[in-house]
């Protein structure tokens, strides 16, 4: 009887906020011996981990450092940063970790928007933060971390936050589930980035779901590359305690590392983008003999081409392509194998290894809508709609911005924004970026960003960037410029004028001059750029 | 910014209520071309169960079943008391699988106390029911299942749920995770049965836990041996759909069944109390080369002793041990194989396989505490203390009992009532049962339920029921009697008096006659006639 069932409630024996944090809190009890951070000669047990978070804590919530305070970190793949994603959230404070390759004007846009109460900052980009200190005109308290593996020894002052005593007991949890987590901020169509939330609950089941997805059998070797600063390492660091696993830290993704922490730590998993896999295809170092057993890897950002799966799958890496977005903590589709694939021609393997796959088990629902009628589109490999996401590892929303909030959450779904068909085995492939985004080296790159810079060059009339075809980064931006009347086609000045203030990813790496084609409304028309360098290429 | 972090709010896109629903409607989707459920020359597709559960749903709500409502399910382990798992939960009502073994008069009180509003019974077990009815002299609506496969007709009114149109597009899930989705009866320390409930949060985290803390991997063929009347056979129904599983179903737990199974599914998984086990490795059917690649088996309800551990070996069975209780959705611990455990002589591996073991992916701490200081007993292997449990999967409460309940979640715990100690590698192991249970063949029994009944015997003056232990089923009933003056010593009067009033498995075994050791204020003293019982055998 419904009343009887709905009289009991929850109490402390029944009910816990889902967080990662409790992860780590079971991690550090029955992992504890195992190694979890392994990173040139350090070497971590998840009991050490789970000792240092607790004295991290400790430090930040004595500087002041309480719920709903962002702590901004700039850092590589290294230890430290996965440690943070455990003590940050537990003081009950939102961790931003910022992208290291940004320009100090972006990181200064972000430190502010951000509401930053802290830095805490890798000894190699403490001159990054401070002009972008300099940019804001105001300084924020700033803790400098010590990577002596690498020689970047600056200060040291993060390893205070060791010196405060450890928490004890069961590690805190938030009050609510819901809470804030983490901040990544993300290019999106327009040009200022925008601060996309997570919330404790959506880590939680990232983590769970991605065990279950991926079939993580116990105490995998992770490789690190993945950058953390994009949707947390797709979620990794909250995921490898569950699993007892050991990660393995290279502080860079140069292929020579890589492969040499394939070989040395028998790396089982990793992920990165296919500019990663096309690297380590063309290593020197690679190995004469396949890796037996074959590492997993996934790989997310744009589908992995025919070549590259097959250089890959003859060195011994599985191949799995993963889709998702910031704004989903990473990927929320999977491109699950099935058995009768094999029998496949490779062409025709590769096609089906390209598409973005099917929802995740955490995943509620990804479909390809027709954004008129707001109905599915057939199942037929052919017609184009856009992919929409529910669940609960979808953004709590993003920060300062419920404009963009309700846009991106219109009608129930969130909007990916990419244009995508769906097969007849449910499989969703990606056909075109309905939002004007260029993904190069598996950053995401804002043409509106660039293109508001090249405005500012005194002789661009009107511009518009797109992307190019690369064969090393997939794509590059390309400006197309239309000159103000007598100035002079200066390729070289323009890119140089944009390398002054963008990021060097960011940079156009060609100019092409020229009428821009615009419509009836004077809006210009990119897709007839797109084939024009097509042609032209 | 804490006021900033805290504004966005739960909307469609990004927040969905946990429920194992969300897994049945994914596995149509993705894993909808692969086998489901496997029953003699039934094989259902996930797309098939989609369809069967979308129809029955609709069947029940026409029929008026609603939020909260409770359905009562008498049947053994086939594929429709699985598609229940999902139907009734969906229509918002309540699944309360009612144990198969129980005499009328329990089921009677079951079906009174959990308000029952419609019964669903397999054909070989109307009549049951129908005893039932009479002892509460009233009738509910009845739905009669006819299982063609073996021969249980009867009027098969079950299947006119499926002459609803089905219900369209995504499959509902409850407005609240912390609705009650599950009513599952337990005889506890009292001589009536306590009605644990289970909500759709704990359900789906209890099945995404395991499928991670099991190191699933895809498509397993899992063998459903545990009753879905015990913890819902431990929430497998809801986690194959996660991993594209088929469940092979056999309606009865014969070794002969199970091993026909195990030989022509290529059986991978399955769970079942140490009985199981037993009459495998006893079977004549047992074919003369092990498993291979070995099946994966969980045993829980005692630990599995060293000599069948062994036996199961050569079979070719890998056995891990879990443990956990009615109230704990099943396993909330879990004997981890740890690598170097391999190294142990036979003996030493055989003890660490004994262990109850550590706390699942998601369960938030198991504890060994002394319930008089409330302090954690040291990790000696030696100090006795009480199993305690917090987590998302612990039970919402007992049903209409609030006393009852309030008791179990004292200072924030779950009490287990089972008394352990934690050895130094964390692994908790029990030692003794503090509740006065006896569990025979994986059938929990309450002691004070027979003293009941032998209470009502004219000879008997007083009793006190305690475990025997026995070779096949672990442990059997044994009644202690102290006789009325002039009575005369009749063993078989007292045990046929017993099975009128009692399911076979409750009966006494033996009969021990004598004065009854007590305590100064009159308790009598269970400890004496444990012991005293173990001498004489």
């Amino acid at each position: 009887m419904r009343e009887h069932f709905e009289a009991m409630e929850q109490v402390a024996a029944n009910f816990v906020p889902l967080s990662p944090i409790s992860f780590l809190n079971r991690a550090e009890d029955v992992h504890g011996h195992r190694e979890a951070y392994v990173y040139g000669a350090t070497r971590l047990t998840w009991a050490d981990v789970g000792q240092r978070v607790r004295r991290i804590t400790a430090g930040l919530l004595s500087r002041g450092i309480g719920r709903g305070d962002t702590v901004a970190v700039i850092c590589p793949n290294i230890p430290v940063l996965a440690e943070l994603h455990f003590a940050v959230p537990m003081a009950g404070a939102v961790l931003n970790a910022i992208n290291t390759r940004l320009e100090a004007e972006t990181v200064a846009y972000i430190l502010s928007h951000g509401d930053a109460k802290l830095v805490i900052v890798d000894a190699e980009f403490t001159p990054l933060v401070e002009r972008a200190f300099e940019i804001n005109g105001t300084k924020i308290p700033l803790l400098e971390i010590r990577d002596a593996e690498e020689g970047f020894e600056g200060a040291g002052s993060y390893e205070t936050l060791l010196d405060a005593d450890p928490l004890e007991g069961p590690m805190p949890l938030p009050e609510d589930e819901w809470q804030a987590c983490c901040l990544n901020y993300t290019s999106g169509t327009s040009g200022r980035p925008k601060g996309v939330v997570y919330h404790h609950r959506g880590a939680y089941l990232m983590a769970m779901g991605t065990a279950a997805g991926w079939q993580m059998a116990h105490y995998p070797k992770y490789l690190s590359v993945v950058p953390m600063f994009h949707c947390n390492g797709w979620g990794h660091p909250w995921m490898m305690p569950i699993v007892g696993g050991t990660t393995v830290f290279t502080r860079n993704p140069a292929p020579d590392r890589i492969i040499r922490a394939f070989v040395e730590e028998k790396v089982t998993h990793f992920g990165g983008a296919p500019i990663i896999l096309q690297m380590l295809a063309d290593s020197p170092d690679k190995p004469a003999e396949p890796f037996d057993p074959p590492i997993n890897a996934f790989t997310a950002g744009a589908p992995p081409p025919p070549a590259i799966l097959e250089k890959m799958g003859s060195m011994g890496l599985n191949v799995e392509q993963v889709y998702g977005l910031t704004e989903t903590y990473g990927h929320i589709t999977q491109c699950l194998w099935q058995d009768d694939w094999g029998a496949l021609a490779s062409g025709a393997q590769a096609e089906k290894q390209s598409y973005q796959g099917i929802a995740m088990p955490m995943v509620e629902e990804t479909r390809v809508i027709d954004r008129e009628t707001g109905k599915d589109v057939p199942r037929d490999g052919a017609t184009q709609g856009e992919i929409v996401i529910r669940g609960n590892t979808v953004m709590k929303g993003y920060y300062k911005n419920p404009e963009a909030t309700a846009e991106a959450f219109e009608n129930g779904w969130f909007w990916s924004g990419d244009g995508a068909v769906m097969h007849p085995n449910g499989y969703i492939q990606i056909k075109d970026r309905l939002k004007d985004v260029i993904i190069s080296g598996g950053e995401n790159i804002s043409s509106v960003e660039v293109e508001g810079v090249l405005y500012k060059h005194p002789d661009v009339q009107a511009a518009a960037v797109v992307a190019k075809a690369d064969d090393k980064w997939g794509e590059v931006p390309c400006a197309c410029v239309e000159l103000r009347e007598g100035a002079a086609e200066d390729a070289a000045g323009i890119m140089a004028f944009c390398r002054e203030h963008l990021a060097g990813f960011k940079t156009p790496k060609a100019v092409v001059f020229g009428e821009l084609p615009k419509t009836s409304t004077g809006k210009i028309q990119k897709f007839v750029l797109r084939d024009r360098i097509k042609e032209q290429s």
